[in-house]
């Protein structure tokens, strides 16, 4: 495709995203997700909208908080943006009220009017809990939220430099292995905390963070040798034969990507930006499912078949994490390939994902394209991939001459 | 279909069962499953047969020696009759030298040479356990695992007397659910216990808890009001309006509806069989899927979209278990419909789940019957529900006069 050509698809793409982010996906969480009797976010909805359950899971609590705070920043009216930061208060407030255990972690899963259910071995919940209260903090000017976020970090913190006080899946004496997801979202929760803060020295000290965070990934998950990003490594960032340890998650390599790109935009440090563009190619490279078109959920580095049965599965995040991360990879860089790797992801996922009879897009879809599971939002899927990655690409505008 | 006509179908098909169990499915496990160093049973394999991991989960150890032991008591030599034994008597002996824990309960995953991984919350682990040592005891005259069976028993009482001793999913306070994957499955480890005891004490003693297994299911998971079984229930046996309390699995109830049946052989109690012809006939009604074919994985009571993003997904295991049980209902009944039923899934089972270019099964497709994995062993599918389902049809043959 020739240049001109190129811009032009990329426009009405961009137009999609318009589209498909301020009539379909965002009204419906504004109008579906608020509790207004018990606060907080409803989330687990079915193809039609209605309501599947009224447990609130912390991971879209903490999300959807962040994405309205992020969404109030760039309000076009001071209307909007109190809509938008009113409705990231209901969010703040819950999680403050009844998200945090004694202990100073999070729960996983809260019933509608706030009371604890599960609380799980993992720190996603602490992350998500504090990149929510973190940005309403600063946004809003809440105080109380952002020492709560900071709190969380150092709570975070803490686990990681102690694993050994986390409740292991596996039994005492067992070595654990090291996860990328951990690394990965680490960087984009301080990132965000970066972009919230005003104190130069903050910013400073966060960018040191960020900086020894993206050391780790390249020493622990970033395989040049064998063109891949892995999921898990030893203690020493060698690669184990074992299921886990040859795991290739797609979504996850291309999600770290575009992180990898912002850190370059940030820091003008042009290593950054290399390392994404490889991990682009190899992510397209392995990823894509040349057969029936999209994403592979896993993969096996020796191609042994994933023991994840949903592993040929269509996820919906890992084509919105595609679609930025091309699309922001051509911007940055003006290669052409990037644009139509766009493309190619933008042709599936907007001729896949989206509903064609009730509101917002399918989260899963069988090899072969046909949905796999009606549900609007459930514990993992909910107002935070989609309207991110449609706000990101449209934010690209200026920097794409479009 | 007319009589003549459904029993030559039902021939044929039986003809089937004969050359995949003895042409597939067992020369496939007898030869790539047994580990002659270590001892104890491979069963993470590829689509192509080549081992994906050398880690050993402990339902497989104790599934395939129970397997074993079983068809050494109709084995047609002595010859034969050996060979499974011995072959049963490497995984009762790799179970009892690394499966049990200090506490008295069984792990849940071992490294190849039985080096602990790996435990869990749930006791199925002690129950597959319980039901290989006990095969295996019972066939070789082997005191010790024997022994070690009815001490499981044993801890499974215990901890299901006292549920607050195992570590909950949920936090301390909730109210937890009852589950009929452990009622089912009690049935069927102590009718296997009875038919492996000549004691007629031992068999009155197992009659008595197999009918409280079944009062139990009855009285909590049974519902004639709503033609369902559901997979769990509040304390009192009441339906609980989450998506948990909701769901329903028809293989599950298909497994139980066969369960009910051989009781029915036992204690000419004409009760069982009456219920288990209703759990067949509401599995049919609600679970197959009318326009691809196949029984769904998971559906939710009151059509929600199920939280399982695997729902659609067609798995082999409910396809057996419908197989032996329409059929034992048709045998049983010599009511028509039960063949019919019969016919159905062995078109579909037959159709879609034989590997047409390795050996095995496939065992999870999509919606539409695309493969969704080539994995033809992992931690839940090993040598099992397909040779069992398949061994029990074919003893049905003198009962049908085939």
């Amino acid at each position: 495709m020739n240049t001109i050509h190129t811009k032009e698809a990329i426009r009405n793409y961009l137009e999609t995203c318009t589209t498909q982010l301020y009539d379909n996906i965002l009204p419906f969480w504004l109008q579906n997700a608020p509790d207004t009797k018990h606060g907080g976010f409803f989330h687990q909805f079915d193809r039609n909208g209605s309501l599947n359950s009224q447990e609130k899971g912390i991971w879209v609590q903490g999300r959807f908080t962040w994405l309205l705070s992020w969404l109030s920043n760039s309000a076009g009216s001071e209307k909007e943006r109190s809509h938008y930061l009113g409705l990231a208060e209901t969010g703040a407030r819950f999680i403050l009220d009844h998200a945090i255990a004694p202990n100073g972690r999070c729960y996983y899963l809260l019933g509608r009017s706030g009371e604890p259910l599960r609380q799980r071995r993992y720190l996603f919940s602490e992350v998500f809990t504090a990149l929510g209260l973190h940005a309403y903090g600063s946004a809003a000017g809440d105080k109380e939220s952002v020492e709560q976020a900071k709190r969380l970090i150092e709570v975070i913190n803490h686990y990681l430099a102690h694993p050994e006080l986390l409740e292991s899946k596996y039994l005492p004496g067992v070595v654990s292995l090291r996860s990328h997801s951990m690394t990965m979202i680490m960087i984009n929760l301080f990132q965000q905390m970066r972009s919230q803060s005003s104190n130069a020295e903050v910013k400073i000290g966060l960018t040191k963070r960020i900086e020894k965070q993206i050391d780790e990934f390249l020493r622990y998950f970033f395989h040049p040798s064998e063109e891949v990003v892995l999921e898990f490594s030893d203690p020493e960032g060698e690669i184990v034969d074992t299921p886990a340890g040859r795991e290739i998650n797609p979504g996850h390599s291309l999600e770290t990507a575009w992180f990898l790109m912002e850190e370059y935009r940030y820091t003008k440090n042009h290593f950054y930006l290399e390392r994404a563009m490889q991990i682009v190619d190899w992510a397209f490279a392995r990823g894509w499912d040349t057969r029936y078109g999209g994403f592979f959920s896993f993969l096996d580095l020796y191609d042994h078949d994933s023991p994840h049965i949903e592993a040929a599965m269509k996820y919906w995040w890992p084509h919105t994490e595609a679609l930025y991360a091309s699309l922001l990879a051509y911007a940055l860089s003006g290669k052409e390939n990037y644009a139509d790797y766009f493309l190619q992801v933008a042709d599936y996922l907007f001729g896949s994902f989206p509903d064609p009879e009730y509101p917002e897009w399918f989260g899963y879809l069988s090899r072969d394209g046909v949905p796999a599971s009606g549900a609007k939002g459930n514990l993992w899927k909910g107002p935070f991939h989609i309207p991110r990655s449609l706000k990101l690409c449209l934010d690209l505008r200026p920097l794409l001459g479009l």
